[in-house]
């Protein structure tokens, strides 16, 4: 099979393509580079297998081409950051909402059927149910970011209806693992090699979340596409537990042994549109017969190692 | 207070329009007349409480211009049309998603904290709770234009949380009356003009629908705009009833004296992304003490009254 992975440079972009190739695909990876990192493809520039597209999803001329001849998309290219999107609300329309239209165009015109695409847990917003199940109640947006991904869940629904495409919709966690540049851990990291006496903490440190290991996300992803041969397939995936803030920390400080001061910022939310409880139902992918191999501690320790030992990200990678 | 409102020449605009000025208030009308009608704001032009911008939404100096002084915004302006969205993608992504998110950042940067917005029971797509509540479980988007809709909604929902607006959100049934320039009342009638022996029918006639009088529609927005305060504030809007594209049928042809031979297209669905059962539960805004005063039955015929006293519109308003 012909893939197409676009945000193939980012964290959970890279990881896929290592893994396709692996699997003896052709893969083509399509990237703007705008927060995908060159170093994430080393491994699979070196396959034969692998192509590269430096472009942007929203240059229609671009996205067309790079569809000619491909059997499956991934559409992985994303504005990935929840927290800063007031700050900027058209990027998330623009580069998950739009950007996603814009692939789904290029998919159409190209007669590619098949598209596999990275959602968020963020748009149950704040629900009332947890676990909470794919079909809870009807949930409100409290983020630009969860708005715009179930914006983009919504056209992918409306073109498997309408044009007959075969959607799979993977509502995520916050995934982590091996070159995951933002998020917590990475801060927190940053923070502490900065001032290893003091740990600056958004919220309160309650805010309970759950995680998942990225090789553990990549195996769901693949079982859940083989298996579920739906028009359109929903799967949360996410650990079967979460944690708090504080525990991360407590993972976190115990692995670096520091022992900072932590200055909350208060409030049991950590920016506006943060959820203080992410705890997913997962039974549906479990039933496929997956199950996670890395705890969400095992998992944070990971992410820890991967920028003890690749500090060149540190500053390479910033936020917004 | 000063009101915008956007898509103020189209049927539902132009109706609450004049029930706003009725009820004293300073009306700004907004229109890219695109499907609107000049003549449904005679009567608003005749007021010096009126004033009309023709513009679009997607223009930002021409929305923002608009915004000055305004304390409320109705956003009713949108591509209305749920049947033709796999003819043109694009445009509900553009009129209802995108138009959406101009009005909300033209909102912001002027200042204006209250929106109004015109949702539709499409966004249910096909649900398995009858009658749907609002907080029915998570939906599946069958149409582009629901799923436009939905991303708006979404898009509403983010802002209210992220820059403390007040949303009031309204999940409309097909709404019927004067003025109404689409759906099948004014298909069927436009058919039996050309061939009164004739009626081609979408589907199976099996399809069952709910429908709600414009004036009763305005009644309930208007009260739960009043009575309802919550920083955002959803609701069903229809008939505590519903009724088949058959019953809908025998009601135009007995009140125009014909019999046509009705030809069917066949299949429970009218065309793709068509819902075959729309009933919601209208139980939070009847709770605020409102209810319809005309029945289904009764909003077909004053429909259809309108398109025998307003033939020019037959000519006007093309589909799509």
């Amino acid at each position: 099979m012909r893939l197409l992975v676009t945000g193939s440079a980012g964290f959970i972009g890279s990881h896929l393509v290592d893994r396709l190739l692996s699997e003896g695909h052709e893969v083509t990876g399509f990237d703007n580079f705008s927060v995908g990192q060159p170093e994430f493809l080393a491994d699979a520039r070196r396959s034969s297998k692998f192509h590269l597209i430096h472009g942007d999803i929203l240059n229609e001329t671009t996205i067309a081409k790079a569809m000619q001849g491909v059997d499956l998309v991934f559409h992985l290219a994303a504005n990935a950051d929840v927290r800063f999107g007031i700050e900027h609300p058209q990027k998330d329309l623009e580069q998950n909402t739009i950007g996603t239209f814009r692939v789904l165009e290029a998919m159409r015109h190209a007669g590619v059927t098949q598209i596999v695409f990275a959602s968020t847990g963020s748009i149950y917003g704040e629900p009332d149910t947890f676990p909470t199940p794919e079909n809870c109640p009807f949930p409100v947006q409290t983020s630009l970011y969860g708005a715009s991904k179930l914006a983009a869940e919504g056209l992918i629904e409306a073109y498997t209806e309408g044009f007959g495409l075969q959607g799979h919709i993977f509502r995520f966690v916050s995934i982590l693992g091996e070159r995951y540049t933002h998020g917590h851990v990475f801060d927190f990291y940053k923070q502490l090699l900065d001032h290893p006496d003091r740990l600056d903490v958004l919220g309160n440190g309650k805010q309970r979340k759950s995680y998942l290991y990225i090789q553990d996300c990549l195996d769901a992803m693949l079982l859940a596409i083989r298996k579920s041969n739906g028009r359109l397939n929903i799967f949360n995936l996410g650990a079967d537990e979460f944690c708090t803030v504080d525990d991360s920390i407590g993972w976190i400080c115990e692995h670096l042994s520091l022992n900072p001061r932590r200055a909350y910022s208060g409030g049991d939310r950590g920016w506006i549109g943060d959820s203080p409880f992410i705890f997913l139902d997962c039974s549906m992918i479990r039933n496929l017969g997956w199950k996670p191999h890395l705890t969400i501690r095992e998992g944070i320790i990971r992410t820890l190692e991967y920028l003890r030992q690749n500090e060149w990200i540190l500053n390479r990678r910033r936020e917004v």
